[in-house]
């Protein structure tokens, strides 16, 4: 039965999960500035793994034949290659900065991909309570309210949301400024959140209408978030303009009244 | 007895005019996305606009004889120098952009000088509920609990928060963004908010450790910030190192223990 279990049925699954993780992340969120930098770093891992494994459980024992991808096993056992069978993708805690930081931007992003297709989506913030979920064909939501992208059609009024990673050799930050440099001749403003999920779900909701990351952890960032803006109404593809890879660490999200002034000013930028 | 008001007086005066003035920018802030970008523009002058007579009528209604400078009096009228007298500096919508867009980092501030000194502030998000407060000498506050900032001492585990402005000027940007390319060395990560006060509320409270800020609007995107972060046990200095001059649109804020190496780092931005 649950093996055959319809879209809604699994959408309601990663909601569950998400939110019981979400009991957990909020726990350690609020403790880590009261622990030594030493217990910081193993708070956020024991969080990470803790959420990681709660979400594994439950996912598994519904759904004993799907696969699973976490940015935490991956971390341990190498990367998991992503097939047609269902296959959870999930990041139990993305923005692991802000959280150590207790900058509320943080989330957990669980995606179902079938057929290598996100199908399923959820990402939730537990400290600002917001629920963002997609299922392929039945539209985005934030907690339980349709969403929608924005309509911006002119990039010079758009939000654009960008992040710096983690490199910090040269070429890589020469490569990421020189990038900002030359949209922010373009653009209305930049903003940085440190989450790559919420990005996608605040372009999936229109409080942004850009955003761009090369370079970021794996698919886990992208699975989930990926469907609630395509079911938003909005667009996710490489920022070269071809078709979104959920593997190659690369994504552009944007309307699709943007998308191709868009990718003309990131390859401007290159 | 107004006119000789204690300062939890002047206090308490200010957040029931920030929390007045919250239940306009919620309204706002919920109907953006849903008029046409004309009535967008013309939403956030109403709203802005509002927000300031709102918070005037209250502040002169309590202390006559005190003065004030606001954002949106000051576009109208020019600047009201800021002397020795009580003067209340306010910015009644602080985060312009994101509240068009529905970003929630939106927030009123209200800061009290006297002797030119930063006295009473109070910085208010009334999207997230989030309220910061400060009195000289009487300590820092969120929702009413005791804030501080953060205990870090090396930058490389900082998180560093700026904005990119609203200037697009090739001699603008490019300095805004070397500067961030050299900073990206040195720090753990970047955020950018789109607020100015809150980004002062957010080194008060630890959820950032490094703040700078140049070429923003004027005294009221600081004056409520700036005592919230000293009473908080940070710093607030210009980024060259040098007091702090509210009239001087340039900013820079931490803990005690990172300013030395951040004004270093600055200056080599440069």
């Amino acid at each position: 039965m649950a093996e055959n279990g319809s879209l809604s049925e699994f959408l309601e699954t990663a909601v569950e999960a998400a939110k019981r993780a979400g009991e957990i992340i909020c726990k350690g969120f609020y403790q880590t500035k009261h622990v030594e930098h030493k217990g910081q770093v193993d708070l956020v891992t024991e969080t990470d793994k803790a959420c990681e494994d709660l979400i594994f459980n439950h996912l598994r024992h519904c759904y004993p034949t799907h696969k699973l991808i976490g940015e935490e096993t991956t971390a341990a056992y190498g990367i998991t290659e992503l097939t047609d069978e269902p296959t959870w993708i999930v990041d139990p805690l993305d923005g692991t900065t802000n959280f150590v930081h207790g900058f509320p931007l943080v989330c957990i992003s669980i995606g179902l991909t079938i057929g290598k297709v996100p199908t399923v989506g959820v990402v939730y913030n537990p400290i600002l309570n917001e629920l963002f979920t997609g299922v392929l064909g039945k539209g985005a939501f934030l907690n339980g309210n349709p969403i929608k992208v924005s309509s911006q059609t002119e990039l010079v009024k758009s939000l654009l949301a960008t992040e710096v990673g983690t490199k910090r050799d040269k070429a890589t930050v020469d490569a990421t400024t020189n990038r900002i440099n030359s949209l922010l001749f373009k653009v209305r403003s930049l903003r940085m959140s440190g989450s790559c999920a919420l990005n996608l779900c605040g372009i999936a909701c229109g409080r942004l209408d850009l955003f761009y990351e090369t370079g970021f952890g794996g698919p886990w960032d992208v699975a989930g978030g990926a469907v609630i803006v395509k079911e938003a109404g909005g667009l996710v593809y490489d920022p070269s303009g071809k078709d979104f890879d959920i593997t190659s660490q690369r994504v552009a999200a944007s309307n699709p009244l943007l998308k191709d002034a868009f990718v003309e000013a990131l390859q401007q930028s290159e």
